[in-house]
């Protein structure tokens, strides 16, 4: 006992104090990306950075240990807490400070060449600063893996408790379904009608707000607002989603906003005797990314939720330019060669992020010089994708990842589709009427079961749980291609 | 020298997290005024707490000590910023650390219970609250003082350098003039029109936000919101206004933004060079309120810029029920008895002003019991504004200060009011050009006069200094008087 009562008692004092000081981070955030004056950049990463010292320190605090050691949890979800707090402690100390520090700065400067490469179309002028940011992670990794693996200790960074070793053989089994598939549907030479618009801003923006709530975002907790890049943001009682408008593609706005759904519900709908914790929010990005993805794809992208939404849309829009709910399905799901990850199908995302999970691996291992990384992208993308990268911008310059020092980060988007892929088989197993509940724009029971079996744990439970009891099976990549090959083979007849 | 350099270096360094972590704050207060959503209340004053708890814990750091000893200023502006930090954690470590907590637990509890007060007109359910706060504050007060008088150190936080002996040295020489010339305004029995409207929301809008750059507020550094309260925030290059429209009366939306831009565009203007450390921003609320006054009496009231916004009025709104300048003139000056503070002319807001003061004053000696407060109210009221008090909420309940802990802070208004009247004496002697210019409605050389004069200083001169050197005087109320009487006398032939 101290002074202030138990060593848990203090434990979880200080725990709940970092976890609001991550909320205030993420209002700084969301903050920059939509309202802020054009003129407060500077500044704003001077906030920002005052903030992540102050967070810093607290994940470093030496009192941490002598609690840690003394802290007696009186039930799962105590345990669960503290073990999360040990995790990030240990790992924000086994970190040397100057390369903490150098890491951030690093990430900042490395954001800001990135954008400038990728206007320039220059590679390399950008190589010598991923060179340093590689190097950096290499170091980072080694270090918090303490003997282990570096890439390893980094993945563990977004999603704990699997290793790379694992993911690879997930996507190793993945890869020829997908490859075949993806080949077969290209090959079937059948033509899917696009979209025809202008559609209003406006009433874009009207429909999406109306289909975010049929998906379960809590307006009363949550807000959207335009931004460049859509993001949710926040935990709890405060949990934002932005979006973006295109006149001539309502799809982008739509579907994003769906995705970006799936990421909110899952922070609003955690336990909220677990707000303001460290349980207070999603437990990985796998898991959270298997939440976007199921509400974007498997229910939003899903033939019956595609009838209703095709009315909705011609109530809104008129004429469309396709003529039915089955072609609107079809224009929904149209599988395309594309270079850019983010616009791409739920065929070629993953093998999108195969190829950057195997290239950022070997960067990390050292196998793969950065000198050597652009002819490697090019070559594996050739391969995989059948057409030449015509561009830096269309290939290895394409994401923002690398150059913010967020290596191990990719794996976890395809992770989150094998996750999204056994929830979704539980879910339909679970939920005879599930078809007919979509098909009249009915969310509910699919967003609850999604709710009680994922979401309202937070982080009470390790990611890997959370899916294997919500499924009653292990984590494996099948239901995901079932449910690939019966969709796209069906739409494309192969 | 420390590892990381000298004593000033760790100091100033420290100062500058500080400095960043008080503009997240700033961050925090706007977005739960304009843009938080409804249900996230609760989660946010928890993270305001969290947040609090550091940037006090910031101030009461024992290594401030060391470094103060030891830091040796380079030159006037950093010999300011060490006093600062000094008085700063002065304060913050005289104040017991329960007292502080319930300081700030009371504050917010107070608060609550007074918005339910006032909506229910009950005085009685308030004051067991307002008993427990005015004790706080007497302790808190007696602390900080280290022996001397409580009010004082309570006034110290928001105006250093100035004892309530001198203010109301200066309220008792104002009192009578005052009072006699709201008399022969109000015996004058000359009526003045009103505005007529309605007046479109969206129009008032534009030209508020036309009107509020003209003052030179930045919008590249800044932005303009509805709250319902209007509230400047920010230092620096982030600094946000918040203005409320009512479609019958123009005039509030206008001058309420032309009243925060000029804490704004003092928050703007001071010299970048001290960005984000202790002198970073205004000086004291005295010197705050002096450029909200004088942008939005001496300037925006003035015959001169009325007779230029007549003329944008009328473009804006077509007939706004008044026939020419002069009348309009007379209606945004218009005298009129009332009860509520906010909404008083330049006449009777400094009688209201001194009210609170002696009131307030009398509690913290403990010359008044907090269970007289209402009849002292209501018969000081009477005495000083001819009627009887008809409701609560229309006197000692129309305010938020009291509830919110801050004590001290009532007489910094009315001191703005005498800097102001300093101020503008001293512009228009430097500025021959000036009617002309206002009349025409440009305010630039007056807002460049105060920019120059006052507001790039921030914090680097104490706030007499600043009035003294900008006026080349002393401080004195004659100027504001004299002011009050050729204006209000000319209005109403008095």
């Amino acid at each position: 006992m101290t002074a202030q009562g138990t060593a848990k008692d203090a434990l979880f004092a200080h725990d709940a104090g970092t976890a609001a000081l991550d909320q205030v981070m993420m209002r700084l955030h969301w903050d920059q990306e939509t309202v802020m004056p054009r003129g407060a950049a500077d500044q704003r990463a001077e906030e920002i950075a005052a903030l992540e010292t102050v967070i810093h320190a607290r994940r470093m605090d030496p009192r941490l240990a002598d609690w840690l050691a003394e802290a007696e949890p009186a039930d799962a979800a105590e345990a669960a807490r503290i073990r999360w707090i040990a995790e990030d402690h240990g790992r924000a100390v086994r970190l040397p400070a100057d390369l903490a520090a150098e890491l951030a700065r690093m990430s900042s400067l490395g954001q800001g060449r990135w954008v400038e490469a990728r206007k320039a179309e220059d590679v390399a002028g950008f190589l010598p600063v991923l060179e340093r940011i590689v190097a950096l992670q290499r170091e980072a990794g080694a270090a918090m893996a303490a003997g282990g693996d570096a890439y390893d200790a980094l993945l563990a960074g977004y999603e704990p408790d699997i290793t790379a070793a694992e993911i690879a053989e997930i996507f190793g089994r993945m890869r020829p379904r997908l490859v075949d598939l993806k080949d077969r549907v290209l090959a079937s030479g059948r033509q899917v009608a696009e979209l025809k618009g202008p559609f209003d801003t406006a009433a874009q923006l009207a429909l999406t707000a109306r289909v975010a709530q049929r998906f379960g975002y809590d307006m009363d907790h949550g807000r959207i607002d335009l931004a460049v890049h859509p993001f949710s943001s926040g935990s709890g009682a405060d949990v934002r989603i932005t979006t973006r408008v295109d006149e001539a593609d309502p799809l982008g706005c739509l579907y994003s906003t769906i995705h970006e759904t799936g990421h909110a519900a899952y922070e609003q709908h955690v336990d909220p005797a677990y707000r303001l914790t460290r349980l207070g929010k999603g437990v990985s990005m796998g898991v959270h990314e298997s939440q976007s993805r199921i509400y974007e794809n498997q229910l939003g992208r899903g033939r019956a939720f595609c009838g209703w939404l095709f009315g909705e849309m011609q109530t809104e829009f008129g004429d469309i330019g396709v003529p039915d709910a089955d072609a609107f399905y079809a224009a929904v799901n149209r599988v395309h060669r594309g270079f850019i990850r983010t616009e791409s199908d739920e065929l070629h995302y993953n093998l999108h992020i195969m190829m950057r999970f195997d290239l950022e691996r070997a960067l990390i291992a050292g196998d793969l010089a950065v000198g050597d990384l652009e002819a490697a992208w090019n070559d594996r993308f050739e391969a995989d994708f059948g057409v030449p990268v015509p561009a830096p911008s269309k290939g290895m310059l394409q994401d923002v990842h690398w150059s913010a020092g967020l290596f191990g980060y990719f794996p976890t988007y395809s992770l989150g589709n094998v996750y999204a892929g056994c929830l979704f088989a539980a879910m339909k197993a679970d939920l005879p009427g599930l078809e007919g509940e979509l098909a009249s724009g009915d969310l509910g029971p699919a967003t609850a079961w999604l709710a009680e079996k994922v979401q309202r744990h937070g982080a009470s439970k390790r990611p890997r749980t959370v899916i294997e009891e919500a499924t009653g099976t292990g984590v494996t990549e099948g239901p995901l291609l079932d449910y690939l090959e019966a969709k796209f083979g069906a739409l494309y007849g192969v």
